[in-house]
């Protein structure tokens, strides 16, 4: 990996408290940031790439704690419909026809999508995660992969297997591949896979990636059937013991609140899914000041669409303020924390990632203000959070490593990439 | 202006009914459009400028049915206040060390970064209107400019003025400079300023730029002062009787409702900034159900920060899903419809922009599906409300002429533009 320097930039540290730097510089060596603070002139160092910032914004790379990689292959399928006859007539029957290699190239599609966003590490619950994970190593991207465990699908009830498969790939992947157990929610596994995965994750020192409390729908199911909410089932069960992170978390009292506080469970917080699929508004500002661990997600690209916490953080900022009445709650500051080392702990990569600090891993971007339309600039986080989009990022790297500059991906083949997803998705939609 | 094809393109005529032609192209003549279709081989027509689509959308430019376009200068200045204290403490006071030459900079940065993400024209509602009609007429864009009609500042409480102004706009300015007459709201004029507003506005066949019940606030206000919604206050003064373009309409019951699609008023939308300020949810499902004329707009850009119309489409697309708890409101084809020909209706060019049509005005702009978040490519208007972003836009015109172009903008020099908006941001903020 050797050294590399980044320069002429605004830094964002995202440390609380810590000032942006208006002239600021990085250094990595071998992976990790060995200085990061105002511009050192007279210094002679030699680096083996050193780039000029050109006065762009510095910030760690965005973490994507929840999403569905693969499922960029059915961004724009189905768009504008009730939930249930969503999954039921068109994204099931769909995903029935994946393959492996499909999910390969889904998966590269959505990597080149996240880079191309500044994005340096994605939460992954999807089927055949062996092929994301490997797409994660072929790109170069920090990833916490995980498979969906679902009662009801034979294929992959078994928990077994899915420990099994995180264990491998611990044993075998970059270290910067973390696996995870995927349970898909508490309505849709039953109460012995639930305690299989607690177990397992206690035992192997496992984190949890689970849907939680997404719709009032499933909410009433899990307290009528067990007469628990949901986040009360999930602790009962012992599956909270562990490091869990939990998507969405819209319908939740304050009482399941505390007691997420109490775990720190991570909350991977989706807005536009949960914009775009209708299920409500998470209480944000009320997880903001009990002090939970909230980070935030994409989703799938088949309910966003995109890959873009750029646009998240600006979603939460902007609905949170429309919901709540109140013009003052999550800054856009705190939107870019809560993308940033917010998610970064909601993963529970918190120590490695997620803010720009010596000794951590080189995971940054940098973002242009050049255009138009992010001129003046009065504000560096409301430029970020309420004026710039996904494409004026201009540089990422994940442990030190450059995987996408100006335009370029020094690592992959972009338009195999994306000829290769095209007819994946034309063969799943077209049910060929 | 000669004349121009567009070719090889995914044609979105947004003439309601009309399927997207997948191999497509525009002719334009002398600024209107003469041919708009299929692709026709063996045509050996020569044109003066000849562009490629390479399979990106053709449609028809955004309208910005409301915007205060010298705001740019103040983007990011004030965010995440109180809308009391923003205005009091941040906008207001700066605003007062505005000079003329302020505002034509500003508005200049404005339309480069409209032009950049599609938009072709826009209703401005700003001070010193004469210079940001320079800049439209400068920039070749189309735009309805108008001042702000205040009662309680002296300087802009003259409707005679205003109403001169307009006229000799309307007199020596090119035909797609159309002026209109901004009195601020109901709720900050007089009640002989909206008369004198609406008898003007009748005599002379000008339309009318307000603002309309955006905040709770106000219309409790207006309920109080003249025991009339504002809607049938204004209706009262007779200003309905004009084409009147009415920002927001947040707060607006059925009733209201019923005379605003009566009456033809052309309502703008303004989706982010409503998030931003607090200000509440439209009832845009209901206007849409009730056949009103729905438009789109930005707002300023220290309300937003953006002009950017496909981020107010998706918005629009996703904040009434989720507060409605209906996914199925909104779809991405009507959010799409509301940001150009809804738009074009609510400001009242309807019969010359807003689709593409033979004999319309050649205002359109190319938007490419190339980068890998546009990838897929199952529907198209879901690709650009959902999926796309305006750095997506590669090429914009107005009248037939190209403003911009990869990158580029024929017609002004961004640097220097970039560079003096800057220069006055730093001035007013600075209060030196």
């Amino acid at each position: 990996m050797g050294s590399l320097r980044v320069h002429n930039a605004i830094v964002l540290t995202m440390v609380p408290g810590r000032q942006p730097i208006m002239r600021g510089e990085l250094v990595s060596k071998d992976g990790l940031i060995e200085y990061v603070g105002p511009h050192r002139s007279g210094i002679a160092d030699h680096y083996d790439q050193d780039i000029d910032a050109a006065g762009g914004v510095l910030l760690p790379g965005f973490v994507n704690a929840h999403t569905h990689l693969a499922m960029t292959l059915l961004r724009g399928y189905a768009d504008d419909m009730p939930l249930q006859e969503w999954l039921t007539t068109r994204i099931w029957p769909t995903e029935a026809r994946l393959q492996e290699d499909d999910v390969y190239w889904g998966a590269m599609l959505g990597i080149l999508e996240m880079l191309r966003a500044g994005i340096t590490c994605f939460a992954d619950m999807y089927h055949y995660p062996k092929a994301a994970t490997q797409a994660a190593i072929d790109g170069g991207i920090r990833a916490l992969p995980s498979g969906v465990l679902l009662q009801f699908v034979e294929d992959i009830s078994s928990v077994e297997r899915a420990v099994e498969f995180a264990l491998v790939v611990r044993e075998t992947a970059p270290s910067r591949i973390v696996p995870m157990l995927g349970p898909h929610a508490p309505y849709s596994c039953s109460i012995e896979m639930l305690e299989q995965v607690a177990a397992a994750a206690a035992e192997h020192g496992l984190g949890v990636h689970i849907h939680l409390s997404e719709t009032a729908d499933e909410v009433r199911r899990v307290v009528d059937e067990t007469g628990l909410s949901p986040v009360q089932y999930l602790d009962k069960l012992g599956l909270l013991d562990n490091h869990v992170t939990a998507a969405h978390c819209v319908h939740v009292d304050d009482a399941e609140l505390e007691t997420l506080v109490e775990r720190r469970v991570g909350i991977a917080h989706c807005p536009t899914s949960n914009m775009k699929l209708a299920s409500g508004f998470a209480p944000v500002p009320r997880m903001l000041s009990m002090g939970a661990c909230l980070g935030l997600g994409t989703d799938g690209a088949a309910s966003n669409n995109r890959l873009d916490m750029l646009q998240e953080a600006r979603m939460a900022a902007l609905i949170h303020k429309g919901h709540s009445g109140d013009p003052g709650v999550l800054s856009a500051e705190e939107a870019l924390s809560v993308a940033t080392t917010g998610a970064a702990q909601a993963v529970g990569l918190g120590g490695q990632v997620g803010s720009l600090q010596v000794g951590k891993c080189a995971d940054f971007t940098v973002i242009s203000l050049a255009e138009a339309h992010n001129h003046p600039l009065h504000n560096v986080y409301s430029q970020l959070v309420y004026a710039a989009q996904a494409a004026d990022v201009v540089c990422t790297a994940v442990d030190g490593v450059v995987l996408y500059k100006d335009g370029t991906y020094p690592l992959l083949d972009a338009e195999r990439i994306i000829a290769r997803a095209d007819e994946s998705a034309r063969r799943i939609a077209g049910g060929q």
